[in-house]
């Protein structure tokens, strides 16, 4: 069977998102989600002539005409209505907050004042007209569109849907997500594995990478059979928009993945991409109930970078999320490897002393190695046509940790 | 009053560190956690010599003395206890994740037999001895330690807790936080503000931002009277561990902040960073309880970057988190600030085409406009002692989102 290449696989992946809706969430709920509708600014920011410093708000024409010495005609807590001037020679005592009074147009701080008995005295030669005064509107007008649709909710999306009193948020509706493994050899984390036997791994590892998608995937598990394999898929293929194999699908006699996807329908869209790890990745479509299937090897490392490198890009597409573009770091070390296959590299991602995003190996035992990930944090992409890899070059990457 | 130094603002927090002690969690439950100790393997692993193709298991002295063809003794699924092999020209059918009977050291993948009439026949020249194995206890061995103390839990490490059998994990205990606003110009999200009233929204980003600690801090409001100010000031400092306030930091005859603390007995460590946004910056201990204050200025973006520059860097250090050097990016344009203050300008980060971390300054009206924060990603830390700033200067940068 003719491999496809990785881009291949990553257009076809792309091609198949679905559309999965929007609900209505509180908005200090919506954190890490991503917005459905764009937020609009109900009034303007700032909503009135904001003060912005502790002082007196006087006439600056006033200033002008050589007066000093203002008798304070009240006092402004923030919040308060404003009070208005009725001479020239008056002023309001305000604070950081106030909404300016619409007889006044500056604002001197208490730092170049002496207040005494009821009077204000400006003890500087020289103020600015609308100092101290964040203008209203000058932020945002109202009506406008502060955050678009396609956002990732973050702290500052949220600060700013309270500030315009929008308490739900519509966001992208997440698909329903289910974890499958299989292979006999695997037992639950809580049971003690006989000597042939480990434990499961793989669901765990992609559970936890899900929620930052603010997925909470649900878990299966299949035993080596062939009647039951095709019962559970048929089941997961009406009860989730997604599953996720681990394991399975490659040339084994008591891999009966590929045929129980077969057998309930679900289209194969490719089998097998030029790639180390992850080769035998297996992705299709079941049209019958629209949910796509994402077959991973059972090998950690390969499934670890399948979620990584078709899964994860094909839920940001799939959620509308803003694209971030690939990144390229620079290798810091020569790396060979021969095979007509696009190679994985682990690789632990830095900023060095030149602010530049460099990439040293993380080598281990091959791919069955997932401790190594441990000290990565990211894959680095080898192109399949070039064989030897030189320090300074520049690849993609693929992070799975912060890289900062 | 004289100012501090950002530095000598830092030094002073990140001596007030408090060790809130650990907790057992679950461990798939314990994803964005800091470990308290270290995660050791119950077992090599691999814990068997692992097949890594399906195929089948000779003993390579055989092929060496020219044997091609081998009479299938045995089938193994992954997870049998391994058949041993009693005659040199018997193999054992296995599969990938099988453990390697005992009689034989050497795997041939089915791509390279025929397998008819119960005999297995190779056809390819030459094999390697040992080839498609994983041996036992290679990637690491039993009782090693795997991940260490004060590693945040991510998916590779849950996978590597799940891997060896460890259910739950021993993770730092996380602070009681109280995120108190301060202010009557401030009123909830849903309710509608008069023309001289903002929502309150600093209270909701600092909640935010702090559940990447998986912390769920708890809100108060505190209207401007000095009585009540008092009492909740005191109610939070034997409730809570860490106290942020957001507002009523300034000069303004309504801040009771600083008053409430002090006659609480909050003992003021400094107040006032030279710096810009968040100068009025206060920060206190209370020995009574052992509750630290965060005072932060009320207006918007002064409290955000006080969040990032010194509480999460606090919270980093208390949680014994492994700390992350910090990083510099090179400023995309020439920029003057002339006071003596160190300046936080907000910027956005990428990764330009030469893998360079680079920081384009996103500029609005002055810390009063967190609108735009919406664009940056970050803010870059401009030393008091300079005014000019070149396009190409390195400067350190804290993120508030990821960057890549």
């Amino acid at each position: 069977m003719s491999l496809i290449s990785v881009q291949e696989a990553e257009n076809i992946v792309l091609k198949h998102t679905i559309d999965f809706g929007v609900e209505q969430v509180p908005f200090a709920a919506a954190l890490g989600r991503v917005l459905a509708a764009g937020i609009v600014t109900d009034r303007c920011l700032p909503p009135y002539n904001r003060v912005t410093m502790d002082g007196i708000a006087i006439s600056f024409s006033a200033f002008q005409r050589g007066l000093r010495s203002f008798r304070i005609k009240a006092v402004m807590a923030a919040g308060d209505k404003p009070v208005a001037t009725e001479q020239v020679d008056e002023c309001i005592e305000l604070m950081t907050g106030c909404a300016l009074p619409a007889t006044t147009d500056t604002v001197v701080r208490y730092e170049d004042l002496i207040i005494k008995d009821g009077f204000a005295t400006i003890t500087i030669d020289s103020i600015r007209q609308g100092a101290n005064i964040h203008l209203r509107g000058s932020d945002i007008q109202q009506g406008a569109t502060v955050v678009s649709a396609n956002t990732i909710v973050d702290a500052t999306v949220i600060s700013m849907a309270a500030s315009v009193g929008q308490t739900m948020l519509a966001v992208k509706r997440l698909p329903h997500i289910v974890i499958v493994s299989t292979g006999d050899e695997l037992v639950d984390v809580d049971v003690s594995p006989t000597p042939f036997q480990i434990r499961r791994s793989n669901s765990y590892a992609i559970q936890a990478a899900l929620r930052q998608y603010c997925i909470e995937a649900e878990m299966v598990h299949i035993s080596d059979e062939p009647q039951v394999t095709k019962e559970k898929i048929n089941e997961c293929l009406n009860g989730y928009d997604v599953i996720i194999l681990s394991g399975g699908v490659s040339m084994g006699r008591f891999d009966y993945v590929p045929q129980a996807l077969e057998e309930t329908g679900v289209e194969k869209l490719f089998h097998k991409v030029q790639q180390r790890p992850g080769k035998p990745f297996w992705f299709g479509k079941h049209s019958a109930t629209a949910s796509v299937v994402f077959a991973f090897p059972g090998n950690p490392v390969s499934a670890f970078l399948c979620l990584h490198r078709y899964l994860m890009p094909w839920l940001s597409t799939t959620l509308g999320k803003e694209v971030r573009p690939k990144i390229k770091a620079i290798l810091m070390d020569d790396f060979t490897f021969l095979p007509q296959l696009q190679y994985f590299l682990q690789v632990h991602v830095r900023v060095d002393e030149e602010s530049r995003l460099v990439a040293v190996p993380v080598e281990g035992n091959g791919s069955g190695d997932f401790t190594n990930l441990l000290a990565a944090n990211a894959f680095m992409e080898l192109p399949a046509e070039i064989s030897n890899f030189k320090k300074g070059d520049q690849y993609m990457v693929w992070p799975f940790k912060p890289l900062m």
